[in-house]
């Protein structure tokens, strides 16, 4: 079983691998060419390849989200902390890294190849509360965490924060790939905040679930009545109808407490954390198969706009009139993309937004534009059409 | 044990007994005298105080509504049916009776000395759907159960109802004291008119419960999935902040499935089945509690009705300008409330809905109403201040 759960990740570095020279060798140059990154999104660099999948823990102080990774790891992170009072004072993201260290956030959020330069725009405040810490670790080539301070509730609230936390979960929100949140049968409540941050994670309610940790710390019935409770109140909140998975379980180094909830009790615990750890382990495919999918809809989207650019270079006078026609062509910018659509036969749907385009297209010369290069158009074409089924059969088979 | 629940019903009875004594010697002259049943709320007959506490069962056919009663009755009762197809068509209120027998829903309705005289307005397609189950029985002497035909889902729902259903349940659930939502593990669904009866309960939520009935028809595992999933759908439909108690249990006369809930979900069972048990056995006291409390309010409302009639007699001249004077008091209503209130001391809250007080008096000569009679008023007044805690005295110790 462990010979099995090694192989699939070998294959998912190799498509990503595989991906990222298709971007350099084919992609790339039609980006460039027609300034792509401009009006869509920047040129992917190494990082964002490389970016681990990552697990975001949220929850009330003292749930256990650092204990549950130190768990999953089978040992203490750099600069963790663990305690009954509220310990976790900072975002905490836990990487790999060629030793044991913590990185403070400042440091980190200027290095480029690291996917958390975004968080610059959250201020000194809140990178001073930011921190990474590596180490070498076999789970951690493959996933990365996100340990985060427990959400306030009662007085505390909002006052003490110096930074917008909601703001900070949304951001981790948007790169993560599963976040969980934590409960513990003492800490039922959904706070104010708690309240926010859920609202904060709003269109990545595919990536939820919940975990009632410290499960045997209550009998039975009361594990019932707690657990009700939470669905209860979690189907206001999330407000989706279909229901979120909760896992019930200790997560933790002990044994289950078996006086508290009985064979059975162990029974359905040790199930629901071995479930929830099938889940992780399925991350990292997960992620990839994302990965290739936005790779796909971004080549795409890039070639579109190529297509673009180039009939607006084409519709270019030679000579004079430049000025004039450069206005004409921005004032009817819809009517040009119905023309794109026409002659190359693509998608409505698939078309960037006519405003947004209109706005770039404002600053930009429409004749220094490049012709569209066909053979450019054809690489993207072949890539999508072979290089990316031929690297997907190739690493495919050890999945499944 | 046996002896212990014994004692309470007997006080149950001889405290509404008083009730009853005191209202046909001291409170009922006063209402009649006023005319307290035209402006604000019928005279009490004998059915309302002997109408025993009621507990109803609704939920989806086969969730086991029918075998519940028979299982708290430790025997079946006239015309019952039980069944996996929908077998229970119509409601049936199960209620004591010198022997075994139905009796049809029309012949129920028009009976003056039951309490579903008011059910004749649901019309004849209802009451050929309504039936009343009698036999004798220690259970019924102190509850009468509603059981009612399965709630439909999909297709089914609106068409084939030739009744305004959940004006039914509405109806029954202002008159009962309790009402159990039956779910099963398969039969979870809230269909569309199961939320417009639950709806329809609107203003009971606190007489409100839940049962998901055959909880050992599935593993642990997925008895939480279940459940997680019925209080979340449940927290979205009854819409209150405070968490509806479920009891999770068999209801029903076989041994609870051990195979597949283990020891533990025996215990938790039997707990739960318990506890059930013991809340109904607490209704008569608290229909007792009830029944006090409202007779309490309903003899300070007519006080007050009594002092604003004798108020607004005492302002009519003597001999003429009567029809002037009566359109005078009637247009300054509110500011003869006021006086009336200052001139008792009384809580300007408790006055009647001046518009609606208006209406009525509309319809009558104040002249020729009774002076106000303080031998009356004083009566009800001892009655408040020593007859009735003198009743709770006396039949207080046994139930705690
Ligand atoms: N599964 C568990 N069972 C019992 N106790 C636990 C469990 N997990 C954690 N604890 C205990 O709960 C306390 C809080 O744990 P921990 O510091 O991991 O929580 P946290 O959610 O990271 O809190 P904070 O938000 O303050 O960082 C510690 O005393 C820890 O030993
Ligand atoms: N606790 C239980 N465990 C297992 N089976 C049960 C249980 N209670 C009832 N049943 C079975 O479920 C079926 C439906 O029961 P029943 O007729 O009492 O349901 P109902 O809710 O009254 O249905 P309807 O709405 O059609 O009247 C029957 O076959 C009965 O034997
Ligand atoms: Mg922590
Ligand atoms: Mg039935």
């Amino acid at each position: 079983s462990a010979q099995k759960a090694q192989m699939p990740l070998t294959a998912v570095t190799s498509v990503i691998d595989g991906l990222k020279r298709l971007y350099l060798e084919k992609l790339k140059p039609l980006e460039v060419a027609y300034r792509f990154n401009d009006f869509a999104s920047p040129l992917l660099t190494s990082s964002d390849f490389d970016a681990k999948p990552m697990v975001m823990l949220l929850g009330q102080y003292s749930t256990g989200k650092t204990t549950f990774i130190k768990h999953l790891l089978k040992t203490s992170y750099p600069g963790a902390h663990v305690g009954p009072e509220p310990t976790t004072d900072r975002f905490v993201v836990v990487m790999s890294g060629p030793d044991g260290r913590t990185i403070p956030g400042n440091t980190i959020a200027v290095q480029a190849d690291m996917p958390f330069t975004g968080l610059t725009t959250f201020g000194g405040a809140f990178l001073s509360k930011f921190e990474c810490s590596q180490m070498p670790h076999p789970l951690l080539e493959h996933i990365t965490f996100v340990d985060s301070p427990g959400v306030l509730s009662g007085e505390k609230q909002r006052t003490q924060r110096s930074y917008d936390f909601t703001g900070v979960t949304s951001w981790f929100a948007a790169k993560c790939d599963l976040i969980l949140l934590l409960f513990d049968p003492h800490k039922l409540d959904i706070s104010d905040e708690f309240k926010r941050v859920i609202s904060s994670l709003r269109g990545h309610d595919d990536k939820i679930r919940v975990v009632l940790n410290k499960a045997d710390q209550v009998d039975t019935q009361q594990l019932m009545r707690v657990y009700g409770a939470l669905m209860w109140s979690l189907g206001k909140v999330l407000n989706t109808p279909e229901v979120v998975r909760v896992y019930i379980g200790s997560f933790n180094d002990k044994p289950v407490n078996e006086t508290a909830v009985g064979p059975i009790g162990k029974d359905l615990f040790e199930r629901e954390q071995d479930d929830l750890l099938c889940d992780l382990k399925d991350i990292p495919k997960k992620a990839c198969d994302r990965q290739v999918n936005e790779f796909v809809k971004r080549a795409r989207a890039a070639k579109i706009h190529a297509y673009i650019i180039g009939h607006l270079k084409k519709e270019m006078p030679a000579m004079m009139g430049k000025a004039k026609a450069q206005q004409r062509l921005i004032d009817n910018l819809e009517d040009e993309f119905a023309k794109v659509q026409r002659e190359y036969h693509l998608p409505a749907g698939d078309f960037p937004d006519v405003e947004h385009f209109k706005q770039v297209l404002g600053g930009y010369n429409i004749d220094k534009f490049e012709k569209l290069k066909p053979k450019m158009v054809q690489a993207v074409d072949d890539m999508l059409a072979y290089d990316i089924p031929e690297l997907l059969k190739n690493f495919k088979n050890p999945y499944e």
